[in-house]
């Protein structure tokens, strides 16, 4: 089906051994798993879309009992939904983790699935700028943990107060849905779109090479013109977070934003990996529900954080979206790593750990149907020895055909015990990376008498067969 | 939402435990994993559907471009699926396992889910009957590694030509939507009706204690005569596969399931397993699909395979499921294991690993806002020796409140560095546990003065914590 896929061999290798040491980090830091159902309510997710015009747009939703309901869209509405179920039986901070697939209603495309994973960690109910910084942090030890380098990864900080303390001087309401929202939308697609483009947007639209219109914010020139020198900050050298400061100087809001990320900056430095983060302004990121700390993180080329390969990560504070169900805010931060961008850029590099040959398969061929019993104890003594093993179950008069199945499934070895080496107790070991070198498949007569096999007494079958998986 | 649940702490990590030592398994036989999406187009899965009078009754179906697609009710069909769509480039036999949720529009009561896991596996193309002795092998050796012991397992195994000769010579045809497969249904539900049970649902049919009315296959007598004394061979001693024997002689079908069980008995005798095994003519499967081998493992008082704690695994051959694009049957054979009901079983028996006091969480209080990134490079140092650690990052101003946090999280140590520590170089190490044993929370004064705490020089810290947390 389109934007759905089917995942085996290889990336799940990759995914699952990513994701069990993200998590493993994630539990070093005192977060704790929880996995909440696919399906929600969907009253409970529409406030995390990102398009409140159209507020099912997005999602797959369907009735059930009468009732909406649909797949969720990221994380973070169904911890939200969660704390508010638990009420206050949870002890706060809560520090939760979460891995698993999302599901999105939108065009598939190269690379766009409608299904894909996410790996999130979140802590509820706390207010220190520490979370901040913790998280940030964590985000950083869990990307070296996976085997990237620290200068491979820049992890860009700003702060939703310091565009709020500009969309102030400029005079536009944050929360407005036409200028504001679209303005910091206009914002977050610097990187994509450049200045031009998000010029475009400020004023009265976009219209892009396909031919297909984006509304704008409207701006007057003026306010246009004090966006654009705020979005400018990011490409121009100097002290940023002087300059930035300068800009906001009229703002008290402004100026609570720079100081809070003053603070993060501080705390990553006593922890001296200042090296992966960068303050960078035109970091807002597109959802409405931030408030305070906000970050990405980028895969760059080694040391050069201004060529990126791509957003891998991101969140940062949301103070007003998740409540206790007396209406309590309670102020929270979250990190949400994109799963299979990463997958596909461990891949790319060949960074992903090779396949050990001890690990790889052995096919016992099935000579004698009458046989079996004595195949499937081979079988069992090999896997009893550690080894992957298994007994051709398919149409066993084909003798090629067995041989090619191995071949296709990239088995190491093939085990035969014909009759005359049943009768003389032997076995023969073929080893099918040097028979993969001779080129077509032979018939068995001429297969036997090849030199890339091993005759071994019965009883000598489990430590040769290990021998020969240890050879590089 | 009803039937939908939450799950976080022991019960995820019993389950992440239990489908790695299963599916470790499946892998050293030679399964490979597969991932498929959790939707699928609807007429993927019409045909494994169990009601098949109601095609989308108890599925999740709602429609994309106006297309019906469905969650995926269980794990065949999306593998049957699978294996079209890959045609000829799929080497044969193909061995797949899949571990992951399922979900069914059903309505939801105690213990039953809408959303649950199954971890299968599968050998598709795969006629040897070797195929069918190996997966029921193959279940016994996963459930023992989970930590079950062979005595606690009965695998009953029985065969689908059996029952259908019996089907044969009582004139009904297995294919029949009305006598045939509500015949077979009725002996499925034999564990759970009794023989009364059972007649009733032959004859006109069964209004059950909530007044709810089933439909029957309305037999005749001399039918219904005949399907009685097959399903009470299971529950009479003597040599049942004799028994049976007799009872199908007049039909080649059944005495061909006799011969199938035969093999696959003297197979697992040949592994020496024999003892978790049991041949029991009253296992169907209520699933149509099914065509041979038919089997399922429940869990039994020690030693004594009648007294059963309910099924927890399933599965058979079915040859005429799945088939290439062309049109070429496949003949497969499948298991799949029930995870949600072996974990509660796991937890009720408290055979769970118990939790290492040292993966216990450290939590660092917060004295000093000033002082976060001296907190932060506490836990730092201490998760860079492998202890679990977080910061308190709730309001710090009330330290009872954080003690409390620390007592209601579980953890094992509580971590206090104020002005006066600061100044003296030395750290305060409060045991939760020995605390936990005194009633209610005291004041940061009193609680100065207790006696379960370690002060300790700031360089000595880590040591001490993992002295600590060492201690039973």
């Amino acid at each position: 089906m389109q934007g759905f896929r089917d995942l085996s061999g290889e990336i799940l290798k990759v995914r699952n051994e990513m994701v069990s040491k993200i998590v493993r980090v994630y539990g070093q830091y005192g977060y704790e798993q929880l996995e909440t159902p696919a399906v929600e309510k969907a009253d409970a997710i529409g406030a995390y879309l990102p398009d409140v015009d159209r507020p099912n747009s997005g999602v797959f939703a369907w009735d059930v009992d009468d009732e909406l309901v649909a797949l969720r869209y990221d994380l973070t509405a169904p911890l939200s939904r969660y704390v508010a179920d638990q009420g206050s039986n949870l002890p706060l901070p809560y520090r939760r983790y979460s891995a698993g697939p999302v599901w999105r209603n939108e065009k598939a495309g190269p690379g766009r699935f409608r299904q894909f994973w996410q790996c999130d960690a979140d802590i509820v109910g706390a207010r220190s700028i520490g979370a901040d910084a913790d998280i940030c942090m964590m985000l950083r030890e869990a990307l070296l943990e996976i085997g990237l380098k620290s200068n491979e990864i820049a992890i860009r900080i700003s702060n939703r107060k310091l565009l709020n303390g500009i969309l102030e001087i400029a005079g536009i309401d944050p929360s407005c849905q036409r200028s504001g929202l679209i303005t910091v939308r206009a914002i977050d697609k610097l990187d994509r779109l450049g200045l031009d483009g998000v010029e475009d947007l400020l004023g009265t639209g976009r219209r892009d090479e396909s031919g297909s219109f984006t509304q704008g914010a409207n701006l007057s020139l003026e306010q246009q013109s004090l966006i654009l020198d705020f979005v400018r900050l990011a490409s121009e050298g100097g002290n940023q977070l002087e300059n930035a400061r300068s800009l906001v100087s009229g703002s008290q809001i402004g100026l609570q934003g720079i100081e809070e990320i003053e603070q993060v900056f501080e705390l990553i430095a006593s922890s001296g990996a200042s090296d992966s983060f960068v303050f960078d302004p035109s970091i807002v990121r597109g959802l409405g529900y931030y408030t305070g700390t906000v970050f990405e993180a980028d895969l760059v080329d080694a040391g050069d954080l201004s060529r990126s390969f791509g957003s891998i990560a991101g969140g940062g504070r949301y103070d007003n979206l998740v409540s206790r169900p007396g209406g309590q805010d309670l102020p929270s931060v979250g990190v949400s790593i994109g799963v299979d961008r990463l997958i596909e850029f461990l891949m790319s590099r060949g960074c992903a750990d090779k396949q050990d040959r001890l690990e790889r398969m052995v096919v016992v061929t099935v000579m004698d149907k009458s046989q079996l019993a004595g195949y499937q104890e081979i079988a069992r003594e090999l896997r009893a020895s550690g080894v992957r093993c298994e007994v051709y179950y398919g149409n066993p008069r084909k003798f090629g055909a067995q041989m090619k199945y191995a071949d296709q499934i990239g088995a190491a070895l093939a085990i035969v015990e014909g009759g005359d080496e049943r009768t003389a107790g032997e076995i023969l070991i073929k080893d099918l990376d040097v028979g993969r070198e001779l080129s077509g498949l032979v018939s068995q007569e001429e297969w036997k008498s090849q030199p890339q096999q091993v005759k071994v007494s019965r009883s000598g079958l489990v430590p040769e067969v290990l021998r020969m998986l240890s050879k590089s």
